[in-house]
């Protein structure tokens, strides 16, 4: 029987019981989930279960609250579409609404390096000022900390939200069922391909912009329609592949869904081409999926479509009972194949 | 006149107008407030007032919730008495605490430096747990980053809390009135102290450890007993003199603190004499200072008193109506100076 651990061509990486940090802990996809699952969740108990959802929802009373947070450590700092402010703000208000909740109030920690030009820390904060105003929300409390020179990197910015859930709906993983349909809200690969291209100085014929943008009002747009939503999850880190994987996982169905369905743009394609990259791992800043009942499809895609940042919404698989907790895809050359999340690191420091 | 700006001994830091982030800017002293109030403030309006407390006050129909946040960025990672998981916890639930709520939910966003131990992760996160559950509080949600080795500095942690506010009060500095007593929870600057000591690699006869604790149960406590509190602060970067400066300032009213009643451990003067530290600006994780009615100073004393984290509690100074703005603090020689805040940075990255 051959050695598997000292050469293993389909986990190069370092192993689950790794005794330091890797960049691999922090791509989004499953490095990070037994980071998660062996460190956090022991630790933290039951509650923090709603890690594999975007955040918690918490009651009190009448009151329905979701809260959710995240750090964003992206370089460069500024890329074409955005910048680590806006990213910071609709980030999280985008995992608000991954748990159907119309986003109110933001925190804002800022952890600043020595040597941070003050420009850029103005130009950061006025577009996270554009970009609370363009999602609804309001930055209520914040936090500053400065690192001396070389113990950071500019800046890194954590935010965590409160929003408002105004339904009965129970959206998460566990309420995807048998026969739902799987929708997909726009075209993939941008944000990554945005950073990466800056990142490595590439310089592509179309200039590649980040999709970061606010799906709360897709969201409540399907919600006032009436729509029976069962699950959102927005695709950051670990892409397309990384997100629908922990749903299946998560929900014990299988997911079926086919790559000919799923839009890439024909630049971010070529990217990913050149760069040996899979548009189904690379990070997105504003698409989501959205699991709903068959009979809801057309309606729900009609609604998404009716709206600028949901005109490519479509349909791109279905949910089916066996094989439970795996994900299949029909390729273009149309041969099936299972899909695992991202098991390292494509991208790091993608958000 | 002699030109001030090439050799001033008041300000030998750089101008509030700095073209690039300082470690000033992040001491929780004037610097700190110049940048929250020329470059946050202005972006994201009013609601932020807030970080002028402790945290937000959000109303919700008939729920009145606390929401704060602070990033924590203190090395050594572990020191006497606490580690930056502990401080991560108590912190922000002590930020809670200051606007009279009671602390029940925190997030936890952890920006990992590539290269930190496993073990080491795993002891924050253990001592996380404790503190958790010292504190009466859940982790519900949270976040994992890495950044490469040589971008951050091992590990940064971020908490927002979440605390509900259970009675009519308005505990803020605008709430401070003329004649109220300042109450101090305990003896100061052990925290910082404990810090510096290993940091520079000092021994003295005994052990300085942080008075890193929970503070609620003093507070509700307060509350229980009926106690007209009419604001709080815990004494965290700045110190003492910081916080009541600030207070001052945001009430528009005098305060006067008695240096002789300020209690401070023998091996904490000891270490800050011969560092050349004035314990008033030095850091603390356990204390807080309480403006209560005069009518009310014995009788909130003796409550505090009836706790050990409150047994040293005293009263320190008295609130007039002027000067306006301005703390006073009659010395051990008997001589009364003004208090400024501190105006540059003591001790970088304490919390």
């Amino acid at each position: 029987m051959p050695d598997t651990t000292t050469f293993d061509m389909t986990c190069p990486l370092p192993s689950a019981d790794a005794t330091h940090v890797t960049l691999a802990h922090g791509g989004g996809g499953r490095r990070m989930q037994q980071l998660i699952e062996t460190m956090f969740l022991p630790a933290f108990g039951n509650p923090l279960n709603a890690a594999r959802h975007d955040g918690a929802v918490l009651t009190f009373g009448d009151v329905k609250l979701a809260f959710t947070t995240d750090s964003y450590v992206v370089q460069p700092l500024f890329f074409p579409g955005g910048n680590i402010g806006t990213l910071a703000i609709h980030g999280t208000v985008n995992d608000l609404a991954m748990c159907g909740a119309r986003p109110v109030y933001l925190s804002a920690g800022f952890i600043l390096e020595e040597g941070l030009p003050m420009k850029a820390l103005e130009r950061i904060v006025q577009s996270m000022q554009h970009a609370a105003a363009d999602s609804g929300v309001q930055l209520v409390t914040g936090d500053t900390k400065v690192v001396d020179k070389g113990s950071g990197d500019g800046l890194f910015i954590n935010t965590a939200g409160i929003g408002m859930i105004e339904h009965d709906l129970s959206i998460a993983p566990a309420g995807v069922q048998p026969g739902d349909a799987v929708l997909l809200s726009g075209d993939i690969g941008r944000h990554g391909m945005a950073i990466m291209a800056v990142r490595a100085g590439l310089e592509f014929e179309s200039m590649i912009e980040s999709d970061c943008a606010p799906v709360y009002p897709l969201v409540q747009a399907l919600l006032d329609a009436g729509i029976t939503i069962h699950c959102l999850r927005d695709l950051t880190r670990g892409g397309l592949a990384s997100a629908v994987v922990e749903i299946a996982e998560s929900a014990h169905l299988h997911i079926h869904l086919d790559e000919r369905l799923i839009p890439v743009r024909e630049d971010v394609r070529g990217a990913c081409e050149l760069l040996g990259l899979d548009p189904m791992y690379v990070a997105n800043e504003g698409r989501f999926v959205c699991f709903v009942p068959a009979a809801a499809r057309e309606d729900a895609l009609a609604v998404m479509r009716s709206q600028a940042l949901g005109e490519a919404a479509c349909c791109i698989g279905e949910v089916s009972a066996d094989p439970a907790g795996l994900v299949t895809l029909r390729s273009h050359i149309g041969v099936s194949r299972i899909v695992d999340m991202l098991s390292g690191e494509q991208l790091p420091r993608i958000c």
